[in-house]
């Protein structure tokens, strides 16, 4: 069950290219891992492939390796926006991470009327993308973008995205999504206590924005995040 | 914003019927969200739909209510069970959630050859569904059963019941659902180090299981346990 240690880095990728590693990547290989020169791990930058990489330098706060083959293309997420509004701090982080193992170009906390959450902190949720992202075995990295309120969001739409919000109505997912063309998409889910009246029938208003329901039980956000994701793979992501 | 507070009971629901509280419930309604006499919830046991109820006795360590009006008739979960390698305990406990709430029967933690878990304790987790149905709104919980070993599970399998095998393959899960019918239908989860070799030989044998693939990505255990039955709901159970 030895399983590849990937890493996400932010440099060229190519064959023979050096490639340092940050302090924190250092520590987990060498520290953590227990990694020396001469072993061979998995690199990818989001643009160049997944590359194979053999450590030449281990020291306790730097290192670098160099490229050898590059294993797999790049293949990056379909185009399909994630649109949350905060929760809870582990649920947060649960949605980050789902939505990167799961497969989605962007993840963008949305503050709606009834969010009720701590601030969210854009740079610790990056990292939890980047490191389900290694972990999933994926080339990618879904960007998480800074909160911002959802009437700005929508104020500044590209109305060639089409939204799937999740909301307490009849239509199921496979009835809007039946027939449609892949990105782009985004999916918009909704904090605990729902969207409020204003927010519904702004949303209601757009044509390019789609309600649906996900079944009959009223799902936690993380869950709808999820599930919601999953029937959008299904149907015009690279789960087909 | 107000939510009704729903609470699960092992007692008959009918019109006029008394039903005591345990004393968990009671610290729960009376000394967390300080109800008192004359105030309403909602109650179900999983046999007598959901029922409106008044608090008649509010004491710190007992209570009582008496029903009064049945608002939703029994509504109980698809036949399908999941079957899920117990994982560490917050993604264990997370399953658990997300299977009472996107609806499944029975909820069976099996312990595989690459199963690496602590010890599960039924209770605990059962517990857990049943806070996961009183949030969702549904009047089922799922049974969770002790955790017992894949093999021996599998001697006993009644083969009128399907199994959904999560496993790597080109195989999705529409493809082996589209066209099939509802239950009794299983879905099998594997453990983060997957299946062994004996194991996923066994489970192609056998001529009700089925492999089947998640996306191109490798989905931590939770993931592939919330959209398994995401999908299973959407082809064959109550979200359709």
């Amino acid at each position: 069950m030895a399983s590849t240690i990937r890493l996400h880095v932010d440099h060229p990728l190519g064959a023979g290219q050096t490639v340092p590693l940050s302090q924190p990547q250092a520590h987990y290989l060498f520290g953590v891992m227990r990694k020396g020169t001469g072993e061979v791990v998995e690199l990818f930058n989001g643009h160049d492939g997944t590359w194979t990489a053999e450590v030449t330098e281990a020291k306790k706060k730097a290192g670098a390796l160099a490229c050898i083959d590059r294993i797999a293309p790049q293949r990056n997420a379909p185009d399909v926006w994630l649109l949350f509004a905060p929760i809870k701090k582990q649920r947060t982080d649960f949605i980050v991470e789902k939505a990167a193992e799961l497969g989605a170009a962007r993840i963008c906390p949305v503050v709606t009327e009834f969010t009720n959450a701590e601030r969210v902190r854009q740079d610790r949720l990056q990292a939890h993308a980047v490191e389900a992202a290694e972990q999933c075995g994926g080339n990618f990295v879904p960007d998480v973008t800074e909160a911002a309120k959802l009437g700005s969001v929508l104020a500044e739409w590209d109305p060639s995205r089409q939204i799937l919000f999740c909301d307490e109505t009849r239509v199921g997912v496979a009835d809007v999504l039946d027939g449609k063309q892949g990105g782009p998409w985004a999916i918009l889910i909704g904090p605990e206590g729902g969207f409020s009246d204003a927010e519904r029938a702004r949303l209601r208003d757009l044509p390019f924005a789609h309600p649906v329901s996900l079944g009959p039980r009223i799902l936690r956000a993380d869950t709808a995040a999820v599930a919601a994701l999953t029937l959008w793979q299904q149907a015009l992501g690279d789960w087909a």
